[in-house]
C-alpha cells in the first residue's frame, strides 16, 4: 500500500488557491503511484479560518470548492479536510474523495477549546468512528486533536475497526520541542492501536501561529519509519505492508464510546493506476520509504536553536507574503534584540527585502551606532541613518511649558522611542514596507517597552522570545557562517541598554535576565503563584515586583503587533487575560 | 415570600473586594427582610475571570473567600455565584449559604462559547437541575444562560421540580435593546415554567463589556412585576406569594434531559428571622414590590439614545476607575466624535477628572480650532492648546531626503496625527493620565483613523458607535441640558473632516456615512456577503470597495484599544477574524 502525506501550506480563506494546491498534489501523488493522498485538516479554507466560518457564503465556498475538487480525483483516493455545513451544523471534516465524488465523511470527534484553540466556537463534534476498506486493507481516518486522545477514536480503528492504517490528518501548532511530543504520543497510540499510523502535519505561519510540517509515520509497534521536514513543503510517500499491523490485533479496544462505520470505497477506476510509474517514485523529487529502506524519508531532526530560528524565518516569510508585502523595515539599535530580527528578516526574506534604519539620539553610544552599521554591511542590506535629536529637542520645546519644573522621568525616554515609531511608520506608508518590530519576550512580559514606541509594527518577530534565548539564537546565526557571522561580537558582549538615558542598562529596572525568565517562564507559561515561584530561590519581595510589573502591563501586550509563537504560551491567543483585573498573586 | 435580588457591581480578580461587598448587600438584604437574597454569576471573582481560571492559586482564592463568606449568612439563605473546582474540573457554580455553611452547589449547564463568551474554556457543564425546597415554597436556581434555553432546566425545575419561583443568576452584558429582548424571553419562560422568575443582571463595566443591570421579576404567566434600574447599583426587594403559582402547576415538562435534585434547605436559625423589620422594609432605601404594589419597583425604561449615553459612561467610568486612575486626557479636534467623548468623560468622572488638548495644523480651520476651545469652556474642563506646526516641519526636515520626489499622500496626513499621539501620551506618562481615544466605529471599520495616531489610547470611548449613532448622541447629549447643551451647534453642522490635508473631508474617502453605516452593519453585525448587501440597493462595486477596507484594516484594529461595545457585535472579542485572510466576499 503506497499513501502520499501531502505536507503543504495554504493560506487562510484562499479557497480557489488552496483548492488548486490540493488539485497539483494529487497529480503528484498518482504520478508517484500512491493510492492514497491525505492533505491537512481543514486545507480547503485554510487553518484556523477564526469567524470565517460564521459566514454561510464562506461555508458555501468551501462547499463549491470541494465538490469541483471530487471530480478531479479518479484513480486515486484523496482525504481532504474541510469545513462542513451540513443542515444548521458545521463540522471540521475529512472527506474522501474517489471515483470524481465524495465518497464518504469523517467529523472531527475531538475538538480542542483550550490554549490557542477556539474550536467549540464553530464546530459542532463527531460522534462516529470512520474506517474505510478497500480492496487490500483497513484505513482508519481522524483529525489532529482526535489522536492525542488515548483509548479514543485511533485505538478504535484499529482494534474495533481492524484499521490496518490510521491517517491522521493535523493542523498542529508548533512549539519548541513539540515533535519529540507528538512521536512519543503517537508511538504508544500506534503499538495501542496495532496499526501504522500515518501523521500529516499542515506546514506554514498563520497570524501567530507556526505549522511545522514533520509529519511523521510509524509502525504498528511504534517504531519511527518516516519523518517529514520541518517547516518546509512535502510530498511523504511511503510504502506499508499491512500484513505487518495483522498479525498484532486480537487484543481488546480498551473503550468504545462511538459507533464504528466501516465504509466500502470501491473504486471505479483502478486504484493506483499511477502504479506503473511505481519505480520513478523517486522521480517524483521525494523518494519512497519501503519496508526494504525504511528511513529513506527520515528528515533528519533540527537542533532546539535551528528549529526555533527556522519557525522564526517561516512566521515571517508567510506573514509577510501572504498579507502580500515585499519589503520590509526595520529600527536597528545597535542592540542584539534588532540584530537578530535583522538576520531572521535577511534569512526569510533575502537581503534585498529588507531596509534598516538607525535612528541614534543624544544617548546612542558609539559602539551602538557602529553595530548596527557593521551588521547591515555584513548582511549587505539597505541601511539609512536618521537622527532624531532635532525633533527630540522640537518636542522638549513644545510640551516646555507642561513639564517645566518636573524631574525627568519615562516620559522623556518615551518621546524618543515614539519619535523613531512616527519615522519608521512614515517611510512604511510612502513605501509600502511592513515594520517588523524587535522587542523580545521577556521585555514585552514586564512591560520595558513604550507603547506606540519600539512596540509599534505589523509583526513582532520574537515576541515570544525570551532575552536568554535571543542570546543563545544570536549565537546560532553567527555559528552558520564559516567567517565571523553577521552579528559584531561587542552586540553580543555589551551590557543590554534601552540607551533613551544617560548610563541607563535594563538591569538598573529589571533583575538579571537569567532570573526574569525563569520567573516568566513559572508565572506566564505555567501559571504558578508568587509562593511557588519564591520557592525556586527567588525572594518573595522580587517575585512580587516582577509579577506586578507583568500583570500592570496588559495593557500594552493588548495592543501588541502579533508574533511567532515558539513556547507553549505566548503573548497572545493562549494567554487570555483581562486588563481590569485586581488579583495580585 | 420576601427575595432580595442584589444587582451589585464586582471588580475581576478582586476577591476580598467582592466578598465583602456580598456580605454587605447580605446584611441589607436581612435587615429589609428578605428570606432569600440572589447574586450575579461569579460575583466572588467578577465576569469575565477569563484566564485567572487556568490559575489553581486564583481558585483556591475563591473557595477560601466563599467558606468565609458562609459562615457569615445566618438567619438568610445566600446564592452566590462562584468558579468553584472540584477534583480537576471547574464550574461556574451557584454556593446555596445557609445556616453558616454551604448547603448547596448548582453548576450551570448551559455554558455559552460564542460572541463576546468562552465558557467551554474553562468550565465544565453541570448535569443536574438543582430546586431548594424551603418551609414554605420550593426555588428552582439556574444561571445566565440556562434560562435562555426552551424546554431547559427552568421549565424542568418549574413543572417537574415544582418550584414556584426560578431564580437566575446572570452577567448578562449589554447591547442596545437587550432588555427588551430578555423580558420577552422570561415572559414565556415564566409561563411555559408555570413560576415566578427572579432575573438578577449585575451592573458595572470591565474591559469592553457592560453589565446593565435591569433586573426583571415576573410572574408566573409572564407578567413583569417589578424592574430594577439600568447601570446602577440596587438591591431589589420583592415579596412573592407562591400560591399565584401552585394554581397554574399540572401541564407536563416537555423535555426532561437531566436529573432532578430537590434539596431541603432547613433553617437552624429562623428564615426570615428579620422578617420582624419587614414592614420597614421601604426603609432600607429600596422599597418591596407586593402583589398589593407590584409596580412599586418598576424602573422606567430609557429610551435607546438614553441608554447608549449610559452605557458609554459606565463603561468610561469603571475602567478607568478599577484601573485606578483618577484623570484623563482627550485631543479635542472641534469635530463631532472628540465632542462627545469628551461629554461622555464629564458625565462619567465630572469636569475636574478630564483634560484636553487641541492640537491644532496648518489644516485646522478657525472654525475647529474655536469649536474646541467654546466646547472645553460650557463643560468646564481644562483646556490645553499645544500647537503641532513646528514639530510637524521638523519631521519634514529630517525626512525630507527620503520624501523628495514623492507626492504627498497619507503619508504625511499620519504624521500629523502621531505627533499628537506623542504629545497626549507624554501627558499621560508624566500625570499618569488616560488618554480616551476618540475614533467611531465608522471609520475603526474602514480603517480611516491612524494606528498609533488617534488611535493612540487606554480605552475607545465611541470605538463601537457608528457615525451616525454619534450624531444622535450628540444631540440627545445637548438636549440634555435647558440652556443650549455643550456641543456648539457649528459641531454638528460642519462636513466631517479629518483636517489633516487642505479642503479634505470624509467624503472625498468614503461613502455616505448613512450608507457606510448600513454596509458595516450588514457586513460586520450580520455577516452578510457582498451580493446580499447590494441586493440592499447599494451599487456592487460601492460593496466591494467597503468591504475590502473593512477585510484590509483588521490588522489595526488588532492593536487598537478596548472599547465600550454597545452593539450586539463590536469589533472585540465577539469578532475572531484573522489578519492573513484572503477571502474577499
Amino acid at each position: 500500500m503506497r499513501i502520499a502525506l501531502a505536507q503543504v501550506n495554504p493560506t487562510v480563506g484562499d479557497l480557489a488557491g488552496n483548492a488548486a494546491l490540493v488539485i497539483a498534489k494529487v497529480r503528484e501523488a498518482a504520478k508517484a503511484g500512491a493510492e492514497l493522498v491525505v492533505f491537512p485538516e481543514v486545507v480547503l479554507s485554510g487553518y484556523p479560518p477564526e469567524d470565517l466560518l460564521l459566514k454561510g457564503h464562506f461555508l458555501e465556498g468551501c462547499r463549491k470548492e470541494l465538490a469541483a475538487l471530487a471530480q478531479t480525483c479518479n484513480g486515486i483516493i484523496a482525504v481532504v479536510g474541510v469545513p462542513l455545513l451540513e443542515g444548521r451544523d458545521v463540522y471540521n471534516a475529512a472527506a474522501v474523495l474517489a471515483n470524481g465524488k465524495v465518497a464518504e465523511i469523517y467529523r472531527k470527534i475531538w475538538l480542542p477549546n483550550y490554549a490557542v484553540f477556539d474550536e467549540k466556537r464553530y464546530f459542532e463534534a463527531g460522534s462516529e468512528v470512520l474506517v474505510l476498506q478497500l480492496p487490500d486493507l483497513r484505513v482508519g481516518i481522524n483529525i489532529c486533536e482526535d489522536i492525542w486522545e488515548e483509548c479514543g477514536p485511533t485505538e478504535e480503528a484499529g482494534l474495533a475497526g481492524g484499521a490496518e492504517v490510521v491517517v491522521n490528518m493535523s493542523m498542529s501548532p508548533y512549539h519548541v520541542g513539540k515533535g519529540a511530543e507528538r512521536q512519543a504520543m503517537l508511538a504508544k497510540r500506534a503499538a495501542d492501536a496495532a496499526a501504522f499510523i500515518c501523521y500529516l502535519n499542515g506546514v506554514g505561519g498563520q497570524d501567530e501561529l507556526v505549522f511545522d510540517g514533520q509529519s511523521l509515520v510509524l509502525g504498528p509497534t511504534g517504531e519511527l519509519l518516516a519523518r517529514g521536514r520541518q517547516f518546509e513543503e512535502q510530498l511523504l510517500v511511503v510504502d506499508l505492508d499491512p500484513a505487518a499491523a495483522r498479525g498484532l490485533k486480537g487484543k481488546e479496544c480498551p473503550r468504545s464510546s462511538w459507533p464504528l462505520r466501516v465504509a466500502d470505497v470501491a473504486p471505479d477506476a483502478p486504484v493506483g493506476a499511477g502504479r506503473a510509474t511505481r519505480e520513478a517514485g523517486a522521480n517524483a523529487g521525494e523518494g519512497v520509504a519501503s519496508a526494504a529502506e525504511p528511513y529513506g524519508l527520515m528528515a533528519a531532526a533540527l537542533s532546539p536553536d535551528a528549529e526555533v530560528y527556522r519557525a522564526l524565518c517561516l512566521g515571517v516569510h508567510d506573514y509577510v507574503l501572504k498579507n502580500r508585502f515585499r519589503h520590509v523595515v526595520i529600527g536597528l539599535s545597535g542592540g542584539i534584540d534588532s540584530a537578530l530580527t535583522a538576520c531572521v528578516a535577511v534569512s526569510a526574506l533575502g537581503a534585498g527585502c529588507v531596509t534598516c534604519v538607525s535612528m541614534p539620539s543624544r544617548f546612542s553610544s558609539t559602539g551602538t551606532k557602529s553595530d548596527a552599521r557593521e551588521l547591515a554591511e555584513r548582511l549587505g542590506i539597505d541601511f539609512r541613518e536618521i537622527p532624531i535629536e532635532t525633533l527630540f529637542e522640537a518636542y522638549l520645546g513644545s510640551l516646555g511649558p507642561y513639564l517645566a519644573g518636573r524631574t525627568p522621568d519615562v516620559t522623556e525616554q518615551n518621546i524618543q522611542a515614539r519619535i523613531r515609531c512616527n519615522i519608521l511608520m512614515a517611510l512604511s506608508n510612502k513605501f509600502g514596507w511592513l515594520v517588523l518590530t524587535t522587542g523580545n519576550k521577556s521585555e514585552i512580559a514586564v512591560g520595558y517597552t513604550t507603547l506606540y514606541g519600539d512596540m509599534a509594527g505589523g509583526f513582532a518577530v520574537i515576541k515570544d522570545v525570551p532575552k536568554t534565548l535571543v542570546y543563545r539564537l544570536a549565537a546560532y546565526r553567527n555559528s552558520l557562517d564559516d567567517r565571523p557571522g553577521p552579528i559584531p561580537a561587542s552586540t553580543l558582549e555589551r551590557a543590554p541598554s534601552a540607551e533613551l538615558a544617560a548610563d541607563q542598562t535594563d538591569q538598573d529596572t529589571l533583575p538579571p535576565y537569567g532570573l526574569l525568565d525563569q520567573i516568566i517562564d513559572a508565572y506566564v507559561v505555567r501559571d504558578e503563584s508568587v509562593e511557588e515561584i519564591a520557592a525556586l530561590g527567588v525572594p518573595l519581595a522580587e517575585v512580587e515586583r516582577v509579577i506586578g510589573m507583568i500583570d500592570g502591563n496588559e495593557y500594552k501586550r493588548r495592543q501588541a503587533a502579533p508574533g511567532v509563537r515558539i513556547t507553549p504560551k505566548a503573548f497572545g491567543k493562549d494567554r487570555r487575560l483581562p486588563i481590569t483585573n485586581r488579583f495580585r498573586g
